[in-house]
């Protein structure tokens, strides 16, 4: 049975075949959030704080620390701040630390910066994700000595010198080979999450059946946790949560196991619980009877994140008590 | 490549693999509304007018017509109508040929009560649906030669003398034997829809599961189109449509072809849209951006009934377009 652990200082959280689906919270991310970029870039991590709390009241089970912030205004007088080697490795122990400071939730520590990654994994306690390795021949040689050296799970997405194939029967050797290439480094399969990588319907008719197949060949072939960045199959459509909403259903009976996405929304957080009722991993539908009464709420007037942060707040074990049990290790 | 066809006297809708979900509307149906009963004793059919409309409008490609009315006031005068073999025939008459005069959409004939399956028969032009044998050995004796008489598909309840299974094996079994009977008889294996029993989620954790799996062996192993109550899988659950909108997705990715269902409900019609997409059974996401509109009606205050009739009158072809140009014969 593929377990991935993930932990905190103080908590765990299991990916698995027969686990609740899990969420990881991607709001953390400067790379497309200008706003939030400038904040860093001036010390504030209001936003941040918000985030983590929101994202965690909502249902987050781990949370995405993305360092990928381009320092604007620094760069103008000091040149170093071009460079993102530079940048974001301060940056990311910055995050973690403080991050670790507001919550237990484990933490994924993402960047595109190997020494980012590796600043993360000094700064985090416990067991994090790292996101990510690809097919890269540069980025496997770089990312899969730190996942060695920290005995820690890895994304890993299906792609690699020749770029992101159209074609599903690509990404599934590329995946191949990252696990093989693993486990030359010793690293078990069972750490690696594969992100088979989603594209627009959109653009692609054939974009959700291609990773309906992959997730199952994934998991039967391979054995490996899968994870994805959930939002991307309704790229560029109208009311795009309903697609989602869908999808993220879909991907989880064909075994599907995590997502990276914004888990401060109610129509795609309610599709996965009810999922994992359906996929009968919510012990007597103790997680759905406590979410529906955050869409009760909801009813009421109240955010999503505000009700859910109420209904923690309020004894709220019950309210996540059906995952809370199988979260802990 | 199994192609289940059902006609009305214009119109063609095929339920198969390659095709978007087939959606079977189930509110005409006095079985469980009362008020609809005493309506149709009066001889008031203003409730099933308004049914026909709405449903339609809101995407039901086929619709179910349901003759189960208990005459309460009549029985207590003349004794006959204590009997459903004295009520139902008439009624399923009248029903059907006043449906016909009001809708082009296909007809689903649904009686427990052979003399009105075969009333409905007489009445519907095209090549309605008949709802339904069972592997009940009276029921098998008696549906099936009609089945074969008026060369129409039909659905099979994988029940049988023994009563319903909670084992699937002996739901599959059950299935199996129908379809086999079915043969005997010259039916062929596309002319049956099988029903493998949808169980309340919350009665039995494995219900989900259950029917995705035996979806998929009833496709694989018998060739055969499928459909679910599916508004059972959450019964006695609260936010129940939730539940509703994960599932049917869920078993669409797992071949289910149809279901009886009400088509009235936004959260559940924009899943089967959403999923309909993703399984690539929109072309260019026609259907789906029509959907969209309607969505933006309804936030404009509209019922989903209402901005789905709005969209249909208002050249509606364009909301509907994917599936309509399939839909046709």
């Amino acid at each position: 049975m593929t377990r991935t652990v993930i932990e905190s200082k103080s908590k765990t959280v299991v990916i698995g075949f027969d686990e609740p689906f899990c969420v990881i919270g991607e709001r953390i991310n400067p790379t497309g959030r200008k706003k939030l970029a400038a904040e860093l870039e001036a010390g504030d991590f209001s936003t941040v704080e918000r985030d983590v709390a929101e994202q965690v009241a909502c249902g987050a089970m781990v949370l995405d620390v993305n360092s990928g912030a381009v320092f604007t205004n620094r760069m103008a007088t000091d040149p170093r701040y071009a460079d993102n080697n530079f940048v974001e490795p301060p940056l990311m122990r910055d995050l973690v630390t403080r991050i670790q400071g507001w919550t237990d939730v484990p933490l994924c520590i993402d960047s595109s910066v190997p020494g980012a990654l590796e600043a993360g994994l000094e700064a985090a306690e416990g067991r994090p994700l790292l996101n990510s390795v690809t097919g890269e021949e540069e980025r496997l040689e770089r990312v899969l000595p730190l996942v060695r050296k920290y005995n820690v799970p890895v994304v890993a997405i299906s792609n690699d010198d020749t770029g992101i194939s159209e074609d599903p029967d690509v990404r599934f050797a590329v995946a191949k080979k990252i696990v093989e290439r693993a486990a030359d480094f010793g690293i078990p399969a069972h750490d690696i999450v594969v992100d088979p990588l989603v594209m627009p319907v959109g653009a692609m008719a054939t974009a959700g059946r291609q990773v309906f197949a992959l997730v199952r060949r994934l998991r039967d072939e391979l054995g490996v946790n899968t994870t994805c960045g959930a939002s991307n199959i309704s790229f560029g459509l109208p009311h795009r949560h309903g697609i989602n909403a869908a999808f993220l259903p879909m991907a989880i009976a064909a075994g599907m196991t995590s997502a990276i996405m914004n888990p401060v929304r109610a129509q795609e957080m309610e599709a996965i619980r009810a999922a994992n009722f359906l996929m009968d991993h919510d012990p007597n539908g103790m997680a759905w009877i406590g979410f529906s009464r955050v869409v009760e709420a909801m009813a009421g007037g109240a955010t999503f994140a505000e009700a859910s942060a109420a209904a923690q707040a309020a004894g709220g074990r019950s309210g996540r008590g059906g995952e809370g049990r199988r979260r802990r290790g």
